[in-house]
């Protein structure tokens, strides 16, 4: 397998996962334009199935394994919306699918994954790395190991956001998409580049996990653990492997937005266009809707990554907006 | 002026506020779907242009105006999305707008409604009636008055979004619509009937406003002023002159439902759907979610009447059902 990604293995994902993804609309907006000063398009992955683009690469990836790895079955270790896209394909295709995830993962997620038909392995932080045990578990089981990021048909997957996008909207001046293992990122903007070649890819990254963002521009691979942000879906370390050579070829420049600045956008959002968008999902779109990148007057891109947001936490975040 | 409300003149409302309303999505979810048991078409009026439905009875009413009428400008007394509305649709068509507000109107309400454009004229609720204010500027300088609901320009422009969601959805078996003065639901049920004659229309107020429901079981108008419910849409404290004898004639039943039933339908429709949708906005998703209504197995519109929600207290409300 060749481990990069062309825009013709995005053309391939779409063929794949169309009629199981959603093409998810274009959301535009008025009261936003007048807001950020230029044209926005809005790529509604908070509408996707499991609510987050995580639905395409995963799909793309699991339909392509041969019938012997499909009965082997799969595994991944996330907490988060891979684990639940997993789930939910594996549910589709009829294969069976265990997702380790850490025991103080929010009980709300554990049970989402569970709904969804998959087999739900817990560990302890303290005594062993998720790593370590997908590893034990698949060489043990034959499992095939579907990880979140980093592997070309998860890539390619996540691209088709980006072809759909401009298939609806038409070229675009920018494209601004959030940034955690690019994933997203780097399929996204070698979508980008073959449909829009005009098109300027930028990524964003919460400002405590700038890791992608000093890989970028220092060419050295950069890691930030943990990091402190609401922006739970970006707290990936690093690049990965396959993602950060595209990226460091494909995206032209990788910024930070500040925490205050996702909560801004995510108000003005949930508000004014009604929509529910996560602190990750709103990356892209908190750099134009902030003027953190001067835009003024372009056809502008954002990639709404993710919609499974905490609807209490929110509450509390928009009260600081309000004053 | 006929004071009822046909189909045609319905259809002649959809060609007056076609361009200017969003003819908005019909929303569909599997997981609605298991979770209700039945079929569900969810149309997004939390999309139109100020967050509401009330667009359409706004923008058909102030169109049909006389080029005099025009020149005087228009007033309404409203603290709610019908003002915002009014204001938007007068910036548009270049028509001066007068809003009679309470002096306790949440201050994000004026402004959004100063924003139009239009002039806010604020009263003391302890001095005087918005009714008589209204009366007495509209006397004092012409103006035209433009009623929230009670009008058949309002009522077949609100009447629309039922045309547009059978249109978009196909036939349906129930149609359950939010209730407060009964504009959205007269004019809904008088387009269900001719376009799905089979549908039965539903209308839903919140228990602590019963009084549509009670005027409509007895035939003798109820009033309840200021009833405590969330639903701070439909605290409107009784059906119309216009509407009562309309949803006597076209609606098939009317219930309640409570304040509870609302916050849990507006949680699962802001974490699974991602939409954001007001108390008002829910009534009739709440009706059959919780169900309320027996409506198994069977194809349900239901209209989200609007979106404008206050999103730090939804945030307390869903703690609780959170746990």
């Amino acid at each position: 397998m060749n481990a990069s990604v062309t825009y013709d293995d995005i053309a391939s994902a779409a063929e794949r996962i169309a009629g199981a993804a959603h093409r998810t609309p274009v959301a535009t907006s008025r009261l936003l334009d007048a807001a950020c000063g230029n044209r926005m398009f809005l790529k509604c992955e908070n509408l996707q199935r499991v609510g987050a683009f995580k639905f395409r690469g995963a799909y793309n990836a699991v339909s392509r394994l041969s019938a012997e790895q499909r009965a082997a079955g799969v595994i991944t270790h996330s907490s988060g919306n891979h684990a639940q896209a997993l789930a939910l394909v594996c549910q589709i295709l009829g294969v069976h699918a265990t997702i380790v995830m850490p025991q103080d993962a929010p009980p709300q997620k554990l049970a989402a994954t569970r709904d969804y038909g998959a087999e739900v392995v817990i560990y302890d932080p303290q005594v062993a790395t998720r790593e370590a045990i997908s590893h034990e578990l698949a060489e043990q089981h034959g499992y095939v190991l579907v990880p979140p990021y980093d592997h070309p048909h998860i890539i390619a997957g996540q691209g088709t956001a980006a072809k759909e996008l401009i298939e609806d909207a038409g070229e675009l001046d920018y494209l601004f998409v959030p940034c955690g293992g690019g994933g997203l990122l780097s399929g996204c903007a070698v979508a980008a580049k073959y449909l829009s070649p005009g098109c300027k890819v930028i990524g964003v990254e919460p400002a405590a996990g700038d890791d992608a963002t000093r890989s970028f521009k220092t060419g050295v691979l950069c890691t930030v653990h943990n990091p402190d942000t609401i922006a739970d879906g970006a707290r990936t370390p690093y690049l990965g492997q396959v993602t950060f050579p595209l990226v460091q070829q494909y995206v032209d420049d990788m910024m930070t937005v500040s925490d205050d600045d996702l909560i801004r956008a995510m108000h003005f959002i949930w508000t004014r266009l009604k929509l529910v968008v996560e602190p990750t999902g709103v990356l892209g779109l908190a750099a134009v809707f902030n003027h953190r990148h001067p835009v003024e007057g372009k056809r502008v891109g954002v990639i709404l990554s993710g919609g499974n947001a905490d609807v209490v936490k929110a509450g509390e975040w928009f009260r600081k907006v309000e004053g």
